[in-house]
């Protein structure tokens, strides 16, 4: 799993300024990174006139844009994708991932409090809490940093969030779900899909492996 | 592989507007469709003063936006994705795909022909080439089909490409490459991959599982 951190606190705390800049200092000490925004009230990235929306309008369900710089893809769901999903898919070549919103999943979160905004945080102080960025005086036993000490919150995550992540090499999706596997369990299945893959292939042994399949239904047998 | 149908031609002979009058027949005829396009001059889909936007600008490599019925994700990529690993990726759900541009590739393919852009193809008739779609007199022995021949080109593309994909349970991707497997070997691999999973969870079988795996690298034991 990559490294992520949830940005949480009230809307119009300053989440989005705050992201912005924790992009720009992360990126300046070299780590990729990558954002995940949860937008309650839908989102219209794209526009009238363009191909892609044409697609869209017609009943397209997913579209995608390809370039040799960047792709972009916009993709009907029925329900909203977990986090785990999208990063796993989508970032998982990033050094971190910086999250907005997802304050109700158990990923380790930095609340945003700002005195204009409101006097106190939207959710508890709890383990996944890791520090709080504020203008307000915080009763915590948390770190607190100020709203522009962006280069302190950029070293907190580097400290505690990208150099802890215990690197793991396998990210596993059951019907779209994310599932956690022990380390042991997870070196198990790497090494059967390897040797599964020895079998079949010609060509030097590869470093990224991505597998989809979809299982049959095992039929019971009936008695008579 | 989800079944894919190129429509090529020259810029201006009218690709995505036959795209989207098949987007929305074939959707009509209760296909899910998904689009792929290749943009050789690059993309704007983002726009000032969105939060992606500003995520992108500050130097995130990836962005992905996130609600209850869709989700959008643009990604900075090295060099251009294959078409097949985008498909393979993000339109795995889809009936059917149909790809506009990447007439250098070997997907089975129909070339639109408008004498106001252009007198003859600029793709070879060759097996890759199934239909043409023009308002031109064609020497060939392949279908032609006039502009507006919507339903008549769903049709051929039901009949030619949709039920003639062989259902795959499997999509491999190694290193980004997509690599085609002959049913057997998908098969083994398939069942390798499912014992794995059964001495590892304790849950229902799943019916799609996706895994990512990072291989270790072996190491060659140098001699003194």
């Amino acid at each position: 799993m990559v490294p992520l951190i949830a940005i949480s606190g009230r809307s119009g705390s300053g989440k989005t300024t705050l992201i912005v800049k924790l992009i720009a200092e992360l990126k300046r000490r070299g780590y990729r990174v990558g954002t995940l925004k949860h937008d309650a009230h839908g989102f219209e990235i794209d526009h009238e006139g363009k191909d892609s929306y044409r697609h869209k309008r017609a009943g397209a369900r997913c579209v995608v844009l390809s370039s040799t710089e960047k792709f972009a893809v916009i993709k009907d769901v029925d329900a909203e994708w977990h986090p785990a999903r999208l990063a796993a898919a989508y970032l998982a070549d990033a050094d971190i991932v910086l999250l907005e919103g997802f304050k109700r999943y158990a990923f380790p979160r930095i609340e945003v409090v700002r005195a204009a905004c409101s006097k106190r945080p939207v959710t508890p102080d709890d383990t996944s809490l890791r520090a709080y960025v504020t203008d307000l005086p915080m009763k915590t036993a948390k770190p607190v940093y100020g709203l522009n000490h962006t280069r302190r919150i950029a070293s907190f995550i580097e400290r505690e969030i990208i150099s802890k992540q215990t690197p793991q090499n396998i990210s596993l999706i059951l019907d779209g779900e994310p599932i956690e596997l022990d380390p042991c369990s997870g070196e198990k299945v790497i090494a059967s899909i390897d040797a599964a893959l020895k079998a079949i292939k010609k060509r030097t042994r590869p470093r990224e492996v991505e597998i989809r399949l979809r299982l049959k239904r095992h039929t019971r047998r009936r008695r008579k």
